[in-house]
């Protein structure tokens, strides 16, 4: 790929300081190399509203996507170079456009501004890392469920306090799990609706005048409706990505909780689960040690998700309306976490899928008194009023008289999970599963047209 | 109202400490006084089901109902306390219909613990306030569209970094603050929602063993669906309440940003607008003083709230499924963001309505130079490439010769808002009022009818 | 105690809108409640230092100290009302030297502003709460260092990982929680010292043009130092307060950490340790329970804490230099923090001496693998590199062969807490408790001389 | 470099899932780099000691310190190479040892665990970042102290609310900044106090049964004692970062309100100074920009400090006692941290050195009712009550009639800082500047002598 002269897009011809120029740059370079698609994705869609406002001729518009075809390509492996001089990716890519196309190449920037190309990219980024996640939900829930119906079945002590509370089961556990899973496939939906708005066409954050046609801009990269204001874009940048951030934190909370869950379980004390050998690590002195590390990891990003969402908020909050340079440190924590939350469900969906149960020491957790609800409410069943059964279990309990009847035992359906709700919650699933393949589908279509020529 | 001897549900007739029961009491009785009614509500629904699990007689349940009503008008009028001895409204209300009724009293527990009990009050309250919310955004939506409608074709400079970037207006500004409001209130119809199942019939956690029909008690109380799994009826305490508590934190935001942006144009150095005397302070030491106070605190408020989803986040983050006590430290930072955020909006919707405009002091810091775009987008229009244009424009500013020629001065549309546009905002608030009426309606209906007896 | 017109100090004549009235003032009248008896001790040094400046007379200030000792004693029985029309307890305290003293009472406000006023105001109530905190820390330092000379010697399984690592005691476990809290008392006094300034005579943030001997009011009100620059006075409001909310809430994470540590220990588990019945709590529907509320209400508060950081954070960050508004809402968590700590550590001192602790499920829970570091180290005693004695204890644990031989059992000194270390605790607990003592008798010996007439 | 056959030094043999290894091995190898210096120190001293306790031979010793030494200058040259498959620098150095220096290589990890020595090496890691800072602050508050200096004698309006308030100057403004970095300055002191104490010898957490002499392994690392309680060794992980995260938070919050402060002052509605152009950026399509991003950045930098914190404790919050693997997380932040501050420093020094003052401007925003506090204050001098005066001041405001009497303005040397305040600043600085060597020199003493062999 051809280098251009490292000029950057506002340069005046005065000397600008170099060690500023390396603390305003910062990490650019690096984290913008996941935008270089995206950018080029979004460069093709203003090029086509260019052409179509008569602002570039079929031939520029032609030449335009061919060379941004082949920066995006050049991106895919991994040889689309942003020298530091360049500042970020906008800026190579348009040095890499005139460098290739000449004075089409210099049309390209007419009527849009970083400010609105950038909060493009990183929308568009968003979108297909959301539309990622719920594919990895989606196999989560599944792992849930499979390993629920499975497994469902195995009696498990129910605790509240972290003692013993009523009788419950591995399916309970499972199925609270898959739950929340929908739950965040819900939430995922939610957030493509926030953001399926497109920035583009708005400038500096002030619109521009020229006659674009936005409503075109946002049909070609798959948006289904403009995003009017154009202050609202630049204020907005942050906003859409602690949404974003929030949801990857909502599933990182998700798998907090099952792996402090499981930490529990898998500790000596308790002895209920077992990872396999291969999923332990070992410690560099003590000879015996298993070590469920990668539970603790999972928790340990589960928080630091959580504290993404806090370094957004504190770049970007308190700041007036319109664009400040602050936002460019929106950027990192935005794309870490799109694709470190990947690796994460991946790997939870397979400690779901392959713990071993230890159901005797389940069985053995379960001692009498777990089941004094159950033995109160035969009562009840039997007209006594709910506070005197509570009572009379109480004072057998205290006395040391109270035996967990077999009769009642047998009636612990509540702790079990029905194979009505199982195939409920496969319902669900698959829905959803459904809405997300479409709707994945929908954008790439639009996003796969826009490097093509003479479309 | 009858005062119940002062015993505790879980009573034993050991000693309690006193200092640790002070401590696990905490502000329960400060806070709960606002979960009465919805407490009320949630018991009356309970006590339905029974009924028609033939758990209660038809006699028992009018008693029942006649009582809660009691209770909750007690409520309404100050007049309902919860003794600490009592820990918290729940036990209360138990000590009170045991008081009232009798047996029926002693009955009212079967079937449900504190647990799903207060699950179902708090999520009650939340959709209360949402409700609430909703009213309140659209009257601060309808406050910008109005005052945009007046007042938008006043210019005014569009900043970046806070320097002078392009020519925009009152109305570009206002347009802003309305569409983010409109997506607060697509928001808060996300937030409604998720919260729409039935916690009610879960128990402690873990189902209970009554044939209790939860589709029933869910519809009774206006939830659309149940939330299926026990466990995760525990897991979404907290869950359930950091949505809440977020839609308030970035509603807080936009407050935050808006005052942000009120108080630099309300300075001296702006001098863009001005707020009336009577909703300035003044200071104890300097004559001369009148204060902004009322922004300065919306300000802060925006930013406790943030603070508020973190108060939330820390006490529940990374507890093990299941209750656990730390919930209870959710409640004071839910119950109070309910009611803040209200007074917030009422302030900032009066300020919005209310702040005087100096259209000449906005006139004057528009120097040419904030022309410069449209300049080099004149060239461009002229076929000129942008990149050309700009360095064109860039070097006429540099050497001291650009003028901000007429001709495009009056070509800067961009910066400013379409009737069209405030008439597509208009209609959008319309539908999303409609919707927030019928869905307040829908809630209210089902609350109202849940204490009348014979239904 | 007479009331006063109502009128703020800054009253011009124009009427106040209510609503934006109420909004301004908010809580303060309740927080101020704690807020008084400083202010007045404030008021006094200011009137000492403005007679000594020849702006008082002997009368008047004597006039002044007289009211301002009223004021003071009426807070203390909880007389003193702060009527919302007054807005906060400073001008409720100079209308009630205005109505006692007359044209003495409208001298005390020359030469500060409520600005280093309410900044004197908070840094007493900090200091005089960091003093309590230091002697709520020696108590709980010593509740840990009496059990672990106690029942220290009680072996029990050190954890990594929540696994068994090595052999372990309580009174290792009770060790950390010792040194841990010398620590904050440390840190304690890094707070004292750091807030030792005075704030006092710098007036709205730029000085006062009357001369007045600042070094004089700080040795009146018990500063070290003068904080010479006016307006780093109001850039460390918030700054001062985060400091202090830090402290607590690192004594939080402490608490946390222990109540963590002991929710595991006292479950059924593990079943290391119980509380007494008079400090667990029941359920409401399962008799059985013996919750451990009060240890998961000290994690929660625990947690709180870290949030209220957060909260002064976000109100009081990236506020550009000098007063503002937002600062008032640093007063509720400072306040309550101040308070609450208090509690907590007496409820964790209490938790200490009084759990139980099952020495037999602690001896049963360390199975033989917990020495195969022992068994190694043996190894490397005799000579063998460690590396090569890890990987053959390593192959005897895999191949089931490895044994605890007893020899080796015997050496775990280590998991022990010698008596010497016990008493090095206990040499640095008494030097804090003292350096404590001594610190608080100065700090209260100044306060109690600025309300004596005629000194 | 020889490069080590890859066993992890806990392997068993069987097989490691890769997928499990890649995410438990995570962003080790990158950040270890920075750590590769500070083991090598800390196995040097261990290796010295277990030498002293007749575990390690003198010969051994020496070409242990060899390897040490070589490891150390390969890292320097950016040469020395962490293979995922080693995990950490840990293993890495271990296995570099064991390929150099045979047996002896397998003897150096008696009596420790990775456990104790990675607290080292950040202990150390840190150690050395905060001496590293506290030479940038001594810079950066000189250059606050040479500007006041030089520029503080310009006047320039003091604001409260935003609002023009008292008459200060460039000076007062500046030794605000002055005043902070002191504060900041013996916080740094604070830190190094408290992290000023050995971990190594306290093994995974428990002890180690050798007999080592825990003394001499900390004065020859340079601490001044040790960490006594091996439990709050690994408890202190965590917090000790905390402490170290939180002091840069904290600059960080200094450079975040002087840049906001700046931000304010360089655009045009103040226009009070200017950067040199050097200093600023431009817009990709706006010709005129000039934009002070790195104003912009520095604040953002200041913002993302804080969020470190937060992502600290997020990370090592709630965990029980002991080592848990979630603790690698904590590297990243402070490992960052360490060297962003560095570079923050300077640039914001730099700034405070090159900014342009536009004196004019700052003058004509000092409108006359600036003056009024002076006026009142004017009055009280002549013996009127101050209230009285502020009414009578407040009332000719009202009116219309206030002038600014010149022998007033002429007295407002509260707005400018004397020479003798300048000179107590440069007395503070030069004494914590000298303290700061010394302790800088003692340390570095310290380090430099363990990898000297035959010493």
């Amino acid at each position: 790929m051809t280098k251009q002269p490292s000029a950057r897009l506002w340069e005046k011809g005065t000397d600008l300081d170099e060690a500023i120029h390396r603390f305003t740059v910062g990490d650019d370079p690096v984290w913008d190399r996941q935008l270089v698609h995206w950018d080029c994705l979004g460069s093709a869609a203003h090029a086509r509203t260019l052409n179509r406002a008569g602002l570039l001729t079929a031939q520029e518009l032609n030449s335009l996507l061919k060379a941004l075809a082949e920066c995006d390509s050049a991106a895919q492996r991994g040889a689309f170079e942003i020298p530091p001089e360049l500042e970020d990716c906008h800026t190579a890519i348009e040095a890499a456009l005139v460098a290739s196309c000449g004075p089409a190449g210099e049309k390209i920037h007419a009527g849009r501004s970083r400010n609105d190309q950038v909060a493009t990219a990183m929308r568009l980024f968003m979108r297909s890392h959301t539309l990622r996640w719920l594919g990895c939900l989606a196999r989560f829930a599944q792992a849930a469920l499979d390993r629920g119906r499975r497994d469902g079945g195995i009696a498990m002590p129910g605790y509240t306090h972290m003692e013993l509370a009523m009788p419950s089961s591995v399916g309970q556990w499972l199925h609270a799990i898959a739950e929340a899973t929908l739950e965040q496939m819900r939430a995922a939906f939610d957030l493509l609706e926030r953001m399926d708005a497109c920035p583009l066409g708005t400038g500096a954050g002030f619109g521009v005048p020229l006659p674009l046609d936005r409503e075109h801009t946002a049909a070609l990269l798959g948006f289904q409706r403009v995003q009017r204001s154009p202050i609202d874009v630049q204020n907005s940048r942050g906003r859409m990505e602690k949404y974003f951030l929030r949801v990857a934190a909502d599933i990182g909370a998700l798998l907090e909780k099952l792996s402090g869950d499981m930490l529990l379980f898998v500790g000596p004390a308790y002895g209920f689960i077992e990872l396999p050998e291969s999923m332990t690590t070992g410690s560099s002195i003590m000879p015996q040690k298993r070590n469920p590390d990668v539970l603790e990891l999972l928790r340990a990003h589960g928080a630091r998700l959580r504290a993404r969402v806090a370094e957004l908020e504190w770049v970007t909050g308190k700041l007036p309306s319109g664009y400040h340079r602050d936002l460019q440190l929106s950027k990192e924590p935005t794309i870490r976490t799109g694709n470190e939350l990947v690796d994460m469900l991946a790997i939870a969906g397979r400690l779901l899928g392959e713990f071993k149960i230890n159901a005797e020491r389940m069985a053995a957790a379960m001692r009498p008194e777990i089941y004094a609800t159950h033995a109160a409410l035969a009562l009840v069943r039997q007209g006594v009023p709910f506070r005197q059964a509570y009572r009379r279990i109480g004072a057998e309990i205290t006395a040391g008289r109270f035996e967990a009847d077999p009769a009642i035992i047998g009636s612990t359906e509540p702790g079990f999970v029905s194979d009505d709700t199982w195939q409920t919650v496969a319902t669900d699933l698959g829905k959803l599963t459904a809405r997300a393949t479409a709707e994945r589908r929908r954008c790439e279509q639009a996003e796969a047209a826009l490097l093509q020529i003479g479309e």
